[in-house]
C-alpha cells in the first residue's frame, strides 16, 4: 500500500521549523510495509491544501494532512480539506466544553478561534496532549487522516489512534522489522569495518549505521512475516556483533536511553548515585532526574564550576588542584569521591575538563577527565580526548553520556 | 531564482532520523529571495541519485545535493553526482594528509573508505567542523552543491561558504526581511488576538507566531529592498507590541537565547548567580554553563532533590519544609536565598516543584514554585501553573525559562 504525507505550515515551507512529524510517521508507516511516495509541504493558503487534496485523490490509500488546526487566523487545514473533499464540519460538544473548562480554570479568556479546535470531519481521533482535535475520513477506497502539527500531540495520537487503527482495517502482518543496538566510544568507520564479514554472512539482514549526538546506533533490519523467525536471526546478528564490540555497547531499542538504562539499573541494586559537575554544569544530574522515579536513587549534588567552588562546596584539597590542575584525572577522581562521601550515595562521579571553545591549562576542547567513585573502593578516571571539531554543548553532551556508560559497565549490563 | 534540495539517505527516507539540513537550508536560499520549488528526499543508491540529478538539470539554477558524504560502504553521493554530471573526482592532498594526521593522533586506523572524505567535483567548500569536503559544480547556467549530511558540518558550510558566495555571484539584494521577537507566559491565541489592530494598521507586515518548546516567537516579515526603510518599519511595530506586551517580552533575533541574554546582563553588571534544583535537576545551571564564559558569572551551585538534601546541602531549617511541605513559596525562597548565601553570590535562585507524572503533595504535575533571592533584599518567589498535558521534560525546561526571565526582569531587559 501507499501513502502520501501533506504537511500545512507556512513555517515549514520557509523552513522556519523542521519538519520533524514527516519522518516519524514515514518511520512508522515503513514499518508496516506501507510506502511513502510523496512528502509533500504547502503552506497556511486554503487553495494550495485544496488542490493538494484533489491531486492526491484516487492514487495513495493513505494520505495525511499534518498541521494547521490550530486557533490562530492562519489555521486553515479543517475547512480547506472539508472543501477538497465535498465534507462538513462537526463540532464534538464533551472537546468543546472540556476546552471552555480549561480556559476558565487558567483564566484565559476564549477567542472566537479556539472553538475550531472542536471541530472535526468524518470520525474524531482524540487528542490526549492537546487541544485540537483530529480527523478519520473514509473516501471510496482511500482514507484521509488529518492531525495537528505541534509534536508531542502528533506523536501520540500517531502511536495510540492511527497506528493501531491502519493495522486493523487493512489486516496488516508482513512487516519489515528492524533492531537498533547502541554503542559509544568506537568510530563510525572502525564499527563498519569490523562488521563486514557479519554482514556478508547475513545477506538478508541489511546492517546501517547512524551518528546520533550521543552516541553510534546500527540498524538491524530484514523482512518477514513470523515474529520467531526475525528474532532469532536479530539475536543471532547481535551475538555476533557484540562478540566484538561488547566492550562499547549500551543497549538495544528504538527508544534505548542510557540515562533510563542506568537509573533502571541503580533502582534494581539499590545504589544512590551523585555527582560534581564542572564543565558539564549539571547536565549529568539533570539527565539523571530525566528519568521519572529518579528520587529512588538521586538525592542531589554539586555543580562546582570554579575552582574555589570544589575547594569550598566539596571540600577537596587546595594542594590537589594546584599540583595536579583542574582537569586532571586527580581532581576528577577527588570530586567523585567528595561528592560521593558528602551525600553518603554508593557511587559519585566527577565531570572536568574543557568544553571549549577556548582551551584551559593549555589542553585543547574536548579534553576530558571523568571520575568515578563506588563505595569504598581506590577511584578509577577516564581520559576523553574529543574532537576538536566538536561544540561545547556536543562535548558536553557526550561527556555525561562517558560518564553513564561508566556506570552502566560498572554495575553490568 | 529557484532553487531544488535533494537530500540524501536510506535514514531519510524511511524517517529514521529527521531531515533538519533541507529546513534549514530552506530558510537560507527563502531569506535572499530564492524560491524552493522542490525538495525531494532519495535512498543511498547510485542509480537513484545520478536519475535524480538528471531530472533536475535545465529546470532550477541551484541544485543542493546534501548527505552521503561519509567513509562507510553506502555512502555513493560523490561518484553518483559526478556520473549524472559527467564529471571528474578530484582529491584534496591537504585535507588527505590532515586527515591522516588526525587519525594517527587519534589512533584510530584508517579505512579505506575515508579517502573518500578528500574527495570533490569542481572546486571544493572547506568544512571546518569534519571531515567531508563540500562540492562546487557550475554546469551551464546551473550551480550544483554538495554538502555533507551531519547537521554541524552542514550548517556551517551554508553560513562561512555557500550563502556568501551566492550573494555574491548572483548579485542579490533585494530580500524578504524577517525579526523575531520572543515571549514567555502569555497563551498563543492571547498574544495573537491582542496583536490583530496592530496587523491592520501594517498590512504590509505579516504577524505569525509559533510556539516552541521555551516560549512563543513572534516572526514579522515583509519584503523590501531598503534596509533602512525595513528597520523602520520593524521598529514601529515592535514598539506597538512591546506596548501592549512588554511584561512577557524576553528579547529580539533569530538566535534569541534566553540564557545568552542573562548571561550577558550578569557579566556586564558584574553580577554572579547560582541556584538550588530540585525538579529541574541542574538544568538551570547547566543551562547557564552552556553559555560560553559563564565562568566570569557562576562558580557553582546545588542540585537538591530530595528533602534531606535541601536541608543537609542548603541548611534549610527541617521546619520550613515541614510546616509548608516542599513544593511551597517558603521553600522556593529558601533555596533561593540559602544557596545564594552559601555561594556569596548576588543572585540565588530556587526551583521545586511537580515534573510528574505523578503528583506531589497533592499538587498536580506542572505545579512549580520558583525562588529569587536577589542581593539582601528579601527573596521572592513566582508559580506556574504549566498545563498538565506537557511532558516531565517540557515542564523542566519551562520552569528554567521561567526562572531566567525572573532574573531577567529583576536586572532589566
Amino acid at each position: 500500500m501507499n501513502a502520501e504525507i501533506i504537511s500545512v505550515g507556512d513555517e515549514l515551507q520557509r523552513g522556519e521549523i523542521t519538519n520533524t512529524n514527516s519522518a516519524y510517521l514515514a518511520k512508522k508507516l515503513n514499518s508496516l510495509g506501507i510506502t511513502i511516495t510523496s512528502q509533500v509541504t504547502v503552506g497556511d493558503d486554503p487553495d494550495a491544501i485544496v488542490n493538494c487534496i484533489q491531486e492526491v485523490r484516487n492514487q495513495s490509500g493513505l494520505v495525511f494532512i499534518c498541521g494547521g488546526l490550530g486557533p490562530t487566523a492562519d489555521d486553515f487545514t479543517l475547512p480547506a480539506v472539508a472543501r477538497g473533499l465535498g465534507a462538513v464540519l462537526a463540532t464534538d460538544d464533551q472537546t468543546w466544553h472540556h476546552l471552555l473548562s480549561i480556559f476558565s480554570q487558567r483564566q484565559i479568556p476564549v477567542q472566537p478561534g479556539n472553538k475550531r479546535q472542536a471541530q472535526y470531519i468524518g470520525e474524531l481521533i482524540p487528542n490526549s496532549r492537546g487541544l485540537a482535535l483530529g480527523s478519520w475520513i473514509e473516501k471510496g477506497n482511500q482514507r484521509f487522516v488529518i492531525l495537528p502539527g505541534p509534536p508531542s500531540e502528533f506523536r501520540s495520537m500517531v502511536d495510540q489512534e492511527v497506528v493501531p487503527r491502519i493495522i486493523r482495517e487493512y489486516g496488516i502482518q508482513k512487516m519489515i522489522k528492524t533492531r537498533a543496538l547502541h554503542f559509544l566510544g568506537r568510530p563510525e568507520s572502525t564499527l563498519m569495518s569490523e562488521l563486514k564479514p557479519i554482514m556478508d554472512t547475513f545477506p538478508d539482514v541489511t546492517i546501517t549505521s547512524y551518528v546520533k549526538p550521543t552516541n553510534i546506533e546500527l540498524r538491524l533490519t530484514t523482512v518477514a512475516d513470523d515474529e520467531a523467525e526475525i528474532k532469532l536471526k536479530f539475536d543471532q546478528v547481535t551475538k555476533m556483533i557484540l562478540k566484538k564490540e561488547d566492550q562499547y555497547y549500551l543497549g538495544m531499542g528504538e527508544d534505548f536511553n542510557l540515562a533510563n538504562r542506568v537509573v533502571e539499573l541503580l533502582k534494581r541494586q539499590k545504589l544512590k548515585v551523585t555527582g560534581a559537575e564542572s564543565l558539564t554544569g549539571g547536565l549529568f544530574q539533570s539527565t539523571i532526574c530525566s528519568v521519572p522515579g529518579a528520587s529512588e536513587i538521586f538525592d542531589g549534588g554539586f555543580v562546582t564550576y570554579a575552582a574555589a567552588a570544589k575547594v569550598g562546596l566539596l571540600g577537596i584539597p587546595d594542594s590537589v588542584i594546584k599540583q595536579h590542575g583542574v582537569v586532571s584525572s586527580a581532581t576528577a577522581k577527588a570530586m567523585a569521591e567528595h561528592s560521593r562521601r558528602k551525600l553518603g550515595a554508593d557511587i559519585g562521579i566527577g565531570f572536568t575538563g574543557v568544553a571549549g571553545p577556548d582551551s584551559l591549562e593549555g589542553q585543547p576542547a574536548g579534553t576530558v577527565w571523568i571520575g568515578m567513585a563506588y563505595k569504598d573502593q581506590e577511584p578509577v578516571a577516564k581520559q576523553l580526548r574529543l574532537a576538536g571539531y566538536l561544540g561545547r554543548q556536543e562535548i558536553r553532551l557526550l561527556s555525561v553520556q562517558y560518564g553513564l556508560q561508566m556506570i552502566l559497565q560498572r554495575i553490568g549490563k
